[in-house]
């Protein structure tokens, strides 16, 4: 049983059912859960005002909980970065607090490592994920590794068509003491050039985003090959890509295009079909852990478990 | 009479009829028109694949033409930046041949001047602008004015709500030797931390963007707040934001959020109504013009004729 503390740190919450039920299946699994004093506020589309949303995340940190978890994502991190206290949350992490979300969550994630280096979790909100009215077995299995803190590793299968691209390169430890970065890709391109866009040399950087359309992932993937981010991973890590629409125009320019052109640019395999972004199935991802990529088969491993040993 | 060479480096022409009607236009203005060989070429979703294009804006550059004026945007300039002949690009401006256009064509503009220095005009394309069943006066004027040399500066009336905000302001030179850039906001951001994105120090920064949310304009803004872009410039000069969609979720939150939101971040005047953008009545700004921004009750002037006496 773990003490889980909800809170918003950047979208209202639209759907307040899924609000109820997230809170009720966290309880049905055991949890003790509270809640932010704010995580229902509303000011225009934010959760409550920055002073609000601020204070929240704060309090969160304060909050001696074992998990703190997002109700949602939307948008709202970017605005408030310079004013979050990051020594605040290192120190709550430090001391157990775990930190875990997603998407606009990804802005928070990648300051607090570009900041301190301390590490959070790329997983689930409660919403979306715990709220639903059927949530993922697999996502439900990867949340509770995490909570136990039995987790030395995930994993998952890429598919025959990225195996095909790689079958001559040599299988067993593609990257070693990499530093595992990255989210959503529209939020970590909008700290591009800012302070709050960590500086990793050597890392597995993995990525996903929704309601973008190719184009659009092709022209950030761009940006970041031209910032000279993309020459200094071990590995690029595509999640899941959904909720876009091709147009006739496109005229068979579509999301493989990109991915074909993107390993056309950069010298580091671009591996596909992570189990992370706006879906249900998906795994927890430890944001700033060092670890390793081992790649046997389609079978991917990003093992942290003998870091500490 | 001016020899003005149409070519295509961003996406591919889609509708043909417009393009025809906008030669015609042009030749009916007096004007020698020279399509290149590629102008409606196909790739895809491009005017042809990279290298089709990058030929096509260096045959642009040799053409010896007045003007070199892109049929549309879209998407594609980014992606080719790094193959550009920017010292080919330079001296065919310094030779008299002027580079105009919009929207993607805002990557080509500031990646030239960040590695020239070179001076290009943000205005009409072809086909959006000169192939509408009825072309804007004032856009025909402003591009006039353009060919003729005669523009020693350009202005419109911002709102009586600007006006109002800068009440206590003194009229006069609100800028001087300021180096007016910017163009299309997600256009430009995108290049942001890359080799490609102007350092510009004391400026003016035009903005403007289509089917853009207010949320998503407002996340640009603060990329380039954070970045510590806005806080180097004199003035930021906002243009025509069109066809996005507000949501019942926003509850309040709209385009004017942003504008007084970004009030309150910096101390340079933010000023409105700018007619430029994704709209048919355009003026045409001399991106990398170093001139100065003149302000007397609701007008403002942007004046140049001096920079050269």
């Amino acid at each position: 049983m773990a003490h889980i503390y909800i809170y918003s740190p950047s979208g209202a919450v639209r759907d307040k059912a899924a609000f109820k039920r997230g809170v009720s299946r966290l309880k049905q699994l055991g949890h003790e859960v509270e809640l932010d004093a704010d995580a229902l506020s509303r000011s225009t589309r934010f959760a409550g005002d920055d002073a609000t949303r601020l204070a929240a995340i704060h309090r969160a940190a304060a909050s001696g909980a074992d998990l703190a978890l997002i109700s949602r994502g939307g948008y709202g991190l970017t605005r408030i970065l310079p004013a979050i206290g990051y020594k605040a949350v290192a120190k709550a992490i430090a001391q157990g607090t775990q930190f875990m979300g997603l998407s606009d969550f990804t802005a928070f994630q990648n300051a607090v490592l570009a900041k301190t280096g301390a590490i959070t979790w790329s997983g689930p909100a409660l919403g979306e994920d715990f709220g639903a009215e059927q949530p993922d077995d697999i996502m439900e299995a990867c949340f509770d590794d995490v909570l136990s803190g039995q987790g030395e590793g995930t994993g998952w299968q890429f598919s025959k068509a990225t195996a095909g691209v790689y079958a001559d390169k040599r299988q067993g430890v593609w990257a070693k003491d990499a530093v595992l970065w990255g989210g959503n890709l529209s939020v970590l391109v909008s700290l591009l050039g800012t302070p709050y866009f960590p500086q990793v040399k050597g890392g597995i950087l993995f990525l996903e985003d929704v309601a973008e359309h190719p184009y659009r992932i092709e022209r950030m993937l761009t940006q970041l090959l031209h910032a000279g981010v993309l020459a200094q991973q071990k590995a690029v890590v595509l999640g899941q890509f959904t909720n876009f629409k091709l147009t006739p125009h496109d005229a068979g320019f579509k999301l493989q295009s990109v991915v074909d052109g993107l390993r056309k640019q950069i010298k580091a395999p671009v591996l596909t079909d992570l189990p992370f972004g706006h879906v249900a199935t998906k795994i927890c991802l430890p944001l700033g852990q060092t670890l390793s990529l081992v790649v046997e088969n389609r079978d991917a491993l990003l093992l942290w478990g003998h870091t500490h040993a």
